[in-house]
């Protein structure tokens, strides 16, 4: 709509299907003019339809999985070959907890699946770093983002070791962020996104009732899919130069808040106990 | 109880009555073998029962408007006086926003009162480090204690310019603290407090509401008044030496809880709508 | 360049000469389709150059002191009234400390004066909200962005009251920004910019040092005038309609940096004293 | 000397040698009145001097890695038989990265070191939290510890892979703290400590000049092991039982600056170059 990212070329990581916010990115890249190609795991290209949005993006879907280097290498050989040079921005949301999927609660942790969450959610966006600067594959000015969550700086029952990953992905943007900076002037932020009902977030327990506080706790309401895909699009652009090694939240306000009037509300009723006495009594009355 | 604070001297602000923080810490302080003098205006001593206090402490209260570096000044000449000598440590526990007072709410603010609740709550802190850096009236490797509450950070619907208060009162711990550490080693702190039932807390409107959700929200429950006059006598103890510009939280682990079960728990109980219908229900059938 | 405020209007503060960030915003604004009307004291206004700054944008300066209700809500009338309606954003680029410019330091300061500093600094921002909000003055998923400074997390010897006003400030933009999004989804922001080397800039005494040290301790450098503008575009644009009461880093990546490598290789030719014998050796030698 | 552990049974990892910050927490401990066991790896024990501290301090080294989930179970089955009963303190003193010791830099990490850095340096502190609940080995009312450091939030070139470790580690503390203080009231946090002269530290390239500007940026200096140690004992005392979830600084005010001016001179005289400019002249003139 506004030509902000025209000429320019990119890799996005973690479309599976129109509710995930990397589709959204995508579908709003392609708007703002820019060329760029899909990827995710073999599996997750089945089961999606990411190729359908392929199609609609005129590009194609590279298969690739985040925790190899050598198919991290082969996309951007590829990438760089279709595009016909470097690529200016890169989107990884990636993030899937093996101990999360076999319900083990956070005191129970199998260990090894312990690093797999860690390797897919997190050292997965080091490992796109280092093989994009070895191979000289993003641009100066070039923008790297990933999409992170409030767990990593505050606890959120039941996102187990999820929050440890995406501690360690925002810290991985500040230390590669550091060195691909000095040396290259490419710029790595996260994005704290709003808990969002895509489909990996609709497999956090509990998402529905934790979207609702939020919603209510945010002055302007939980961030979309679609908003998130607008404020990614502003920091793959050339009106963010300055901004790197930052965590930066869209999530209408709640990093920020500590209670909000409409969620006392709400929480308050929870005490209504009256209408439930009354109820019992009418019960019994008959 | 442990001695820590034997052969130290101080001065406690801000004790009304005791469920006040500063009521706490100076009958802890006591138990560690402290000497001091309590100070507090006026209006609040006349009100309140510190004498009560400092009789039971062994002690006297020098009235002082911690506004007025005259009064502070008188302060810190008695104390020393009194004490024989410097201090080692002060208790600053003042806060009060008269448009809480007055029921003006955060977008109908009265400037002057704004100003008040600063200078009260804020630059009174100020005032009294200028004063005693002054004076040379603490001795090396004192230590300054603030009392604050994470409002500072985040906002909290009716807490009102207090937050702003807040925020200013941590911004003048670390920057006096840097100069009052650099030439004196004196370390200068603040403390953020859950949320507590005194005098002052009772004011902050909806707070029944708040102290429930917090209690839920921490894993170790709201910290209490004497816990955080423990915690108080550790960093006026020899034994936090370097532990200084920080704002340190008590409070159960809330700042760091994005979401417990057990709030969330509670908050879900709030759409328990299906009673509340069959009391309609039996309401019309009589 | 990208029509990304077309159809928008709004009001900024603080243009003084085109070293001015806001002068810089004001260009871009322009050149992104935005009609705006600029503002300043009428002292600043008769030193300063902003009538021509007025004149390439095709709009008018309003004299208003920003500490005065009375010339905000003039302010905000006349704006509408020649904007031909309601404004999209607004940018609070307005910083003064009477201390610093009396040169009094953090442990002698005047009390009134920091008062001032409170005022100038902080509080007009709040009289701008308050105002706008009072008036209606502000369209829904409107936006209001303020510069901060990194002085309002982290101590900076000579930055004196500034440090304590910018704190506040920080807190305004959370506490009125949960207010005006939670009533009119207008968000409030504020951006922490690199020291930069405008005429207030200028007057902090050692920046040119500072500016040394951040820009070799920022991977990208310190960020320009030019590129603040460039990142003001687009809080003020529709992109980032769910970023709110946030306080972002536009610094190069600063404020996320412990030690680099470039500041690290700087410093320690600070201990470099074999040349300063020699240089006595050989004087003495003649 | 104040008997603040008094009564009180602990294990402590990681003391390697008089300067390890472990070794200096078991002196304290011991002055405090703590029985204790001391554990570290058998390549640990026979390379340090460990077998001499506990004879200090009365007690026995059970060789246990971290890493193996079987050593801990052993080490803490152990514990509770020589020291006859659970536990009330643990401190986590553990953190290594093959990375940095085969000097391989960030942009070119060796995934399964990567790994065993993470192993090692954060999921180790996971594993000792785990078999603690799952054997119920802390009293309520216990107090878990880790040291850690800034690196976690800001990026210093050198740290490396440890950066990503520390902060996965202050995740941990946030996350089982959640869980082991709403079950057992175990509560769990990290101290951030300045950079100190350890063994490890040592390790780091150049600490030499990191510690001589943190020395001057911070307020009261750098804080050493001992007074780390002080702090520590506070910490595992029952005067900070509200405190949890928390990474609390003992750096003598660093993490709060943003410059100081012992810091700047000393970097300013690093562009002294008069002097380098005389020398050339003279050595010109012979």
């Amino acid at each position: 709509m506004y030509n902000l990212l025209k000429g320019k070329k990119g890799i996005i990581f973690g479309a599976l299907n129109n509710r995930s916010i990397a589709w959204k990115v995508a579908e709003r890249a392609n708007d703002e003019g820019a060329k760029f190609v899909l990827t995710n795991t073999p599996v997750s290209i089945r089961l999606g339809e990411v190729d359908e949005l392929a199609k609609n993006c005129n590009t194609i879907v590279i298969p690739a999985d985040a925790t190899s280097v050598k198919d991290i290498e082969n996309l951007f050989q590829q990438s760089m070959e279709i595009l016909g040079g470097k690529v200016d921005f890169v989107l990884h949301s990636i993030g899937m907890s093996p101990n999360v999927r076999k319900k083990l609660p956070y005191d129970n942790l199998d260990y090894e699946y312990y690093h797999k969450t860690m390797d897919i959610s997190a050292f997965s966006f080091h490992k796109v770093l280092q093989v994009a600067k070895k191979m000289d594959a993003i641009n100066e000015w070039g923008s790297v983002v990933a999409l992170s969550y409030i767990a990593a700086q505050r606890t959120l029952f039941e996102y187990n070791d999820m929050a440890d990953a995406k501690a360690a992905l925002e810290s991985i943007a500040r230390s590669f962020g550091y060195i691909y900076g000095r040396e290259k002037k490419v710029r790595v932020n996260t994005i704290s996104q709003s808990p969002t009902l895509t489909t990996a977030g609709s497999g956090v327990k509990g998402i529905d009732g934790l979207m609702d506080f939020t919603e209510r706790m945010s002055p302007l309401g939980n961030g979309s899919a679609d908003e998130c895909a607008d404020f990614c699009i502003t920091l793959f652009s050339d009106l963010t130069k300055k901004v790197t090694m930052q965590n930066l939240f869209h999530d209408g306000g709640f990093s920020s808040m500590g209670m909000s009037q409409q969620a006392m509300l709400q929480y308050n009723k929870s005490f209504d106990e009256c209408d439930c006495d009354l109820v019992e009594k009418y019960k019994l009355k008959g």
